[in-house]
């Protein structure tokens, strides 16, 4: 099932050209993180939406005008800093995630589909970082790789927008818009292997970056299982497993968009909008 | 006003020896951040506190052992890395936050005045690190330092407990249990000067930390300035403001306290119950 959040704070399964609206059949009210959250931090789970006759349900032709981030603010957003052997060796790393560990992004920086990317300098490099996105749907405290895909509710293409800059990775990476989510939630039973999924990440339709998650170093799998080794992992939780090669930057007025074999693609702006001179920021001595 | 959250969910006025219970009287419902966040995210400000009658409410002699952390999952845990002169010299360093940027603490590791610091390891250092903590009321987007400390709801002790590994401090700080919090919440009107206040930090009755938030480099309104110019802040965010120098190693069985004048002791154990050691974490390669 292809969970999708509209603006007006409705969950929708999407089935091809028509959507059909879930909201009432769950019994789900408007909540911060939006319908999705809401579902999963009352217990809702696969198997609720499974038994509901979608045929039964009312459904519209899908409106991708209309779409919100799948979990408007997650419980936490956490990366992976260098998990492609392509991206590991671009950087000139040679070290990995036991040694990096993870890091966490601003939840207030996730945008849903119909976002814009807003650049906050005019003056240092924003790069794109398209990734395969994990979304939670049971609580995880230190599961093996063995059985970590258990408690994934499902896969989306994420954005991890980063500066190109000195500081700490989560100031980096967590301006508002920098973390572009969806256009869906693809749950796990329709994703027979995570970690074999073409991605692509194009700018202004220039492919940049052409992978296949089997190149990730850390399986999905793995990359739950050491995450929930240090942080608890609850429902609505989500996981950037980290970009392939090709991470480059991007500009006002271009478009950034991801696909992943069958999640679908996220598409979205950017704008220089109320970006400052980097000299500018507050604080600075 | 002191706000202290209770571990069946009630929301308390703490006076002296006494609490009032202010959970009826403002119609508030449990939620996963405990009842403080359902206030605040429903737009709840401290005119709304201010405007109750606290000699009609129920009240009950304060039970210190039923108090939860004040607001039990924060939207988020902002840290900052270096940010007491003394800190600064004891750890070698020059730059300051205009440098390093802020950094995000998983949201799961907040616990209570009755909770436990869990060492994630049997043999890497765990350190306390206490500190002034900034508790958001109004959403703050990129407001100048003159006007930031208007956004704040109130002040509270928190622990930044921290590994000394090498991986990136949202790992080495994100370990459940890792940010005790409280025991509550004093609202910003009895705080006449964040930047004024008398910390300590004692492992097992032995004063490790003792200094004034005046030796803040980046005093509350500036660190809040900046960080709401990278990430918007909403209400129930918390910042914790950076630690002072005599930051130590703790071991299982020891009791780590931290008092900041006016806004109470925050007082939590150690144990080392499903420590493992650090060569076994998983992932290593």
């Amino acid at each position: 099932m292809k969970l999708a959040s509209t603006l007006d704070g409705r969950l929708h399964a999407v089935l091809d050209d028509r959507s059909v609206d879930l909201t009432d059949a769950l019994g789900l009210r408007p909540g911060a993180g939006g319908p999705l959250l809401a579902f999963l931090e009352r217990g809702g789970s696969l198997s609720d939406l499974h038994g509901l006759d979608l045929d039964a349900l009312p459904s519209q032709p899908t409106d991708p005008s209309r779409l919100a981030a799948p979990i408007a603010r997650p419980g936490k957003v956490v990366g992976a800093p260098v998990n492609y052997l392509d991206h590991q060796a671009e950087m000139g790393e040679q070290r990995t995630i036991a040694d990096y560990g993870m890091f966490l992004k601003a939840t207030s920086s996730v945008i849903g589909p119909t976002g814009s990317i807003r650049l906050p300098y005019l003056d240092v490099r924003t790069d794109h970082e398209g990734e395969l996105g994990v979304v939670i749907g049971r609580t995880a405290h230190r599961v093996p790789a063995e059985r970590a895909l258990d408690h994934v509710l499902g896969y989306a293409p994420v954005l991890d927008i980063t500066v190109r800059s000195g500081e700490d990775r989560s100031t980096r990476k967590s301006f508002d818009t920098f973390t572009p989510f969806g256009p869906w939630v693809t749950t796990a039973d329709e994703v027979p292997d995570p970690d074999a999924l073409e991605l692509r990440c194009w700018v202004d339709g220039e492919l940049r970056q052409h992978a296949s998650t089997a190149d990730l170093i850390y399986g999905v799998a793995e990359l739950i299982s050491y995450t929930s080794h240090v942080m608890t992992l609850h429902p609505g939780d989500v996981i950037a497993t980290g970009t392939p090669a090709g991470v480059g930057p991007i500009a006002a007025g271009q478009r950034v968009a991801v696909e992943i074999e069958g999640l679908g693609r996220l598409d979205v702006g950017v704008t220089d909008e109320g970006a400052i001179a980097y000299t500018d920021r507050p604080g600075r001595r």
